[in-house]
């Protein structure tokens, strides 16, 4: 950094490349910073339930060590296996358990940074503090923009004693989501809280057990004939889903049926199992039937592999996106039918409802579409991204709950920033007055040197 | 703004003034904008459980009005009466029952702040985001010197349907602090957790009851004449560690007494059943005392009694004080050792231990010393602080975990920014060149013009 502070080239940091808005794209000559080597645990401290770890750890290989040691740190991303902790900071990683161990910028006690000048520098590590803003959050989601995180202290717990699933159906997303928003506002933690709507409901079935292992082991339930015959004629629905997108975009306008939702809570026994039986007690409430553990247990062990699975969409000429975007409770389900009816035109639109919070939550959208040819293919896919995130624009919807900014999403940043733009060129210009960290990301000014 | 943006003359923003370390205090000419009229309750959101509000509503009055409609913000600093949100977010303000609801920079989910431009910005308001660095985390803490708020969407709870009390009592502080440590790791989320030390357990039976009105009615306990003599009796020893400070401060060293924790839960009746359960076993695991509910309703009927009975120390020639720092389990009880055996020179010390959460807490000095006359006075207040600060900052623990920064700790706390404070001064040159928002605070320099 003190050599390109010196020659003035770009400097973008690079982890696992696992972002998906081309956080780690370079837009013109300058260096690629590989981190990767910085993978060291330092310390995993037993008392404060901390540990101290380098940026270019893989999330899967800090986890399994935790574990190893009887701790966690709660953050699951799909992407665990090929994403680091330093990629999680630049871009405020969510994990699947959010709902109760938080997002990484929650996990976050203190940061060391190299600003652009070469200089080092630390955030104090406290549980909380008054002392003047918070650094840490300066950092944490600058993609690279305004530092390059080189080490982290994160907060991890105890691995939990007990672990629960329980499921429930519903007709139509209204009484699911109303059952999420009570059981956050009755004060339970639920580990993972997530709403399938109807399509996304008939296409999980479908995904295939067990393609990746699993570092912890549960009995995989029997797969009875009916099953695998019901698992077929989902991959056929998928199949043709995926050929006509378009066209299965509107006709799904019209598709009503059943919300799987699915809950998984952690910890001590009798606190699981007091929050379990809140829970349940909501979803009967609220006209959620119940599904037992199954679901549960089934999403459990296929929880990373969607990641996995995209490239075969890819292969039949069609491209697939994911749009995760976050309000608070009061605009969530207008929302949902905003963007699905605004994006239907262009794709076959689907979505989940997870990452939920005592004041809103995450909804987590998924696209397929394809185009005439590859030009047409980028025009349908910029205006399935102007839909859904006008959509969110106009209802005060923050367009990333998750993903980050990258290259691909900085105009819409900007929009959701308004006034605050000026503040933030202003500070990138006061720390990095040469624009060599990451330039061109988050919607920033690119190198023009 | 504009005008003084335009005239160049400092601006100082001021709520109710009830802060401890001169944040509002005028170091120069310039205007101090009273805010007290800005103090509207905007929205009570009861599908997202947000409030939004101006900054000079008084914090009693919010959490009274959010009471009437069956909610709370769950912020209660001992100054509620008077002291306003504006204050509260300025200053990152903690409250008493901050192990569930968070400090108030937790609570914050979107503010309104005029620049020194005059221009006003908003935060996006959504329950958690990716959208880049998180804006309202450097306006919160600032103290008025990045900008002013002028609006805030805060996050509330449900008023809670059961509340709990309990407390134990335990031969020195490790086994106690143990105790809190493994409640919070345990995932049990107490509204209070609240120890006091073997000085403070003494002192705090001599409070007097009732002296102000309480919103939430309970049955006061009877007053039987032992207990009115032990009050008398506790009475006398407070009169005497006044009036000879110092001496009391090396004597206490040797004083081997009972520590009180208080324990309190919030929540449905399912939930704060459950975490009573789980903390009673751990107390009484560690040694603890049972000690029933009494004296946790005690201290809730008297928590707001503390910062209005300071003056008869003022009188009595004396001075007292309070200095709340923060830091990990691994480093709380050598810290609190260390500041007593450092401080006990200058002062009398005892200390609680409170605002627990997972990774570590806050400890909670009071002081009392008195000086020769008013120079010799102010030179060992000055050596009081020193001292406790130095134990802090060499332990790498947070000079102020909610009482702020303002004009009296800035030293400090560019010794605990170290390198960052190249950053924190340019971005204040950055927001505001012409440096009139709230001018040599928070270390930061004085106004020039």
């Amino acid at each position: 950094m003190k050599l390109a502070n010196e020659k003035k080239f770009p400097v973008i940091a690079y982890g696992a490349g696992s972002g998906v808005c081309g956080g780690t794209l370079p837009t013109s000559r300058g260096v690629v910073l590989d981190l990767k080597k910085l993978d060291k645990i330092y310390e995993v401290n037993d008392k404060s339930l901390t540990v101290t770890a380098g940026p270019g750890i893989v999330g899967q290989h800090l986890e399994q060590e935790l574990n190893r040691r009887g701790y966690t740190m709660g953050h699951f991303p799909s992407s665990i296996y090929c994403s680091t902790l330093g990629g999680y900071l630049a871009a405020r990683s969510a994990g699947q358990l959010s709902a109760r161990y938080g997002k990484i910028e929650d996990m976050a006690m203190g940061i060391r940074v190299v600003l652009a000048s070469g200089e080092v520098v630390e955030t104090l590590c406290a549980p909380r503090s008054a002392a003047g803003p918070n650094w840490a959050q300066l950092f944490i989601g600058s993609e690279g923009t305004f530092g390059i995180i080189t080490r982290a202290v994160m907060r991890i717990y105890p691995y939990p004693e007990s672990r629960l699933f329980h499921a429930f159906t519903f007709n139509g997303v209204h009484d699911a989501l109303e059952s999420m928003r009570e059981i956050m506002r009755a004060g339970v933690m639920p580990a993972a809280v997530r709403l399938y709507d109807e399509l996304d409901t008939i296409l999980i079935g479908g995904k295939k057990e067990g393609s990746v292992e699993d570092p912890i082991n549960f009995d995989e339930p029997d797969e009875s004939p009916v099953k695998q015959a019901l698992h077929k004629l989902k991959e056929g629905i998928q199949d043709v889903l995926v050929s006509i997108p378009k066209a299965t975009g509107r006709a799904a306008e019209f598709i009503k049926g059943k919300c799987l939702l699915v809950l998984t809570f952690e910890g001590t026994p009798a606190m699981t199992a007091a929050e379990l039986k809140t829970s349940i007690d909501i979803c009967k409430k609220n006209n959620g039937e119940d599904a037992g553990e199954e679901p549960g247990r089934r999403w459990w062990n296929n929880r990373y592999n969607v990641s996995y699975n995209q490239s075969k969409v890819f292969y039949q000429g069609s491209f697939v996106d994911t749009i995760e975007v976050a309000t608070t409770w009061d605009k969530v389900e207008q929302l949902y039918h905003d963007v699905r009816r605004a994006v239907s035109k262009h794709a076959f639109i689907m979505a989940h409802f997870s990452h939920a919070y005592t004041h809103g939550c995450c909804v987590y959208f998924s696209i397929v579409s394809r185009g005439r040819n590859e030009d047409d293919a980028i025009k349908t896919h910029k205006a399935v991204w102007d839909a859904a995130l006008g959509e969110c624009l106009k209802a005060g919807a923050t367009v990333t709950h998750h993903h980050g900014v990258g290259l691909f999403k900085g105009e819409y940043l900007l929009k959701e920033l308004g006034g605050l733009t000026d503040v933030f060129f202003k500070m990138k210009k006061a720390i990095d007055p040469a624009n060599i960290l990451n330039p061109g990301k988050l919607g920033l000014p690119d190198w023009e040197g």
